[in-house]
């Protein structure tokens, strides 16, 4: 199980600052949609030179032109894209050709998708590497969270790894890590924290554990 | 109506030397997604400095974080941004409540929503300034174009104005004026043509005749 820290810092140094903090408690360092809106590729190409072995995700949540925004990012030094679960089917196919011609990764975000199980269960058809239940920052608010599209999507997908994002929390990790995911996505869960260093050792701490309800 | 340029361009000088030519034919600048992955918001804020004048869109489909996503670029100097229809109501109303507090607007981009007459209607009560209908360039080789959807909303939409964009060529365009959008929106149907400042020219033509069919 990987845990993947979601850059919601949208500073380059900043960045860099906080990855020094936490890097060896975490496998994957996300590039978060906004810093790509701040900063552009030049986000993943900085990170890319500090850390040339650590798995990278480009939070790009593709909606439209999937082989050739996907290009982009792996060019840039990205090991995985997002593109959008409710992007039409031509669109996350070509996110896949791009990723296959350049060995890399494809996470589909279902963020905003109506009915999971059905989605999931075409998706899970079109070669991608990952689908990630994904709960809106807009909704936490509301009260949602991934846990119950986790579990929906732990019963239908047979090829894809599962990614889980969304408000996750040391208060409610525990239960996520329970469903065994492949990744799970924390953003505010550690920037947003006093500790930012002891918040990641505790939440790494619960994930190689493999939870334990 | 209004013509809006689509920039599919991702270089900034490249893209102020296309506007050096079209500039007086053209309505609108839309720095496009591709351009914002590869530059970020830089590309919106030089284009801001060499036309202060000119509305800017910056086509950021945002999918979540609407309020925070929409600021970052209004503060760029963006005067539009693009939410995507099928975000959740929250993350469009948060875009709206951005660019309320900064007397900017929102268009929403209907890329991928299923049922467009129904959504469309919801959309409209968000108090959004454009709901645009976006035939996504990845299923236009399908021989799929905006101008059914164009028809749709036309009969449903009672608050906001309306958009139109995917793969307008010249044409094509007879027909989209015809049912009156407030913006026209082009990309390869002038950035791919040889003579660009020509193909600038004829569309302006046909949309400054409205249509005659």
């Amino acid at each position: 199980m990987k845990l993947q820290l979601s850059l919601d810092i949208i500073d380059i140094a900043d960045a860099k600052a906080l990855l020094k903090e936490v890097i060896n408690a975490i496998d994957i360092i996300e590039v978060g949609t906004p810093f790509i809106i701040k900063e552009g590729l030049r986000a993943v190409e900085e990170l890319r030179k500090e850390y040339p072995n650590l798995l990278l995700l480009a939070d790009l949540k593709i909606m439209d032109a999937g082989e050739y925004e996907a290009k982009m990012a792996f060019d840039a030094g990205a090991d995985i894209i997002t593109v959008l679960g409710v992007a039409d089917d031509a669109t996350i196919k070509g996110a896949v050709h791009a990723a296959k011609g350049c060995n890399k990764f494809v996470m589909v975000d279902m963020i905003g998708v109506k009915d999971i199980e059905q989605r999931a269960k075409e998706i899970d058809l079109m070669e991608v590497d990952y689908i990630c239940v994904h709960t809106a920052f807009d909704v936490q608010s509301q009260g949602r969270n991934p846990l119950s599209e986790l579990q929906i999507i732990n019963k239908v997908i047979k090829c894809a790894k599962i990614a889980v994002a969304g408000g996750i929390k040391l208060n409610t990790l525990e239960a996520i890590v329970n469903e065994k995911p492949e990744i799970v996505v924390v953003g505010g869960g550690i920037t947003g924290q006093k500790d930012r260093r002891q918040a990641t050792l505790a939440m790494r701490e619960i994930i190689d554990q493999g939870g334990n309800l």
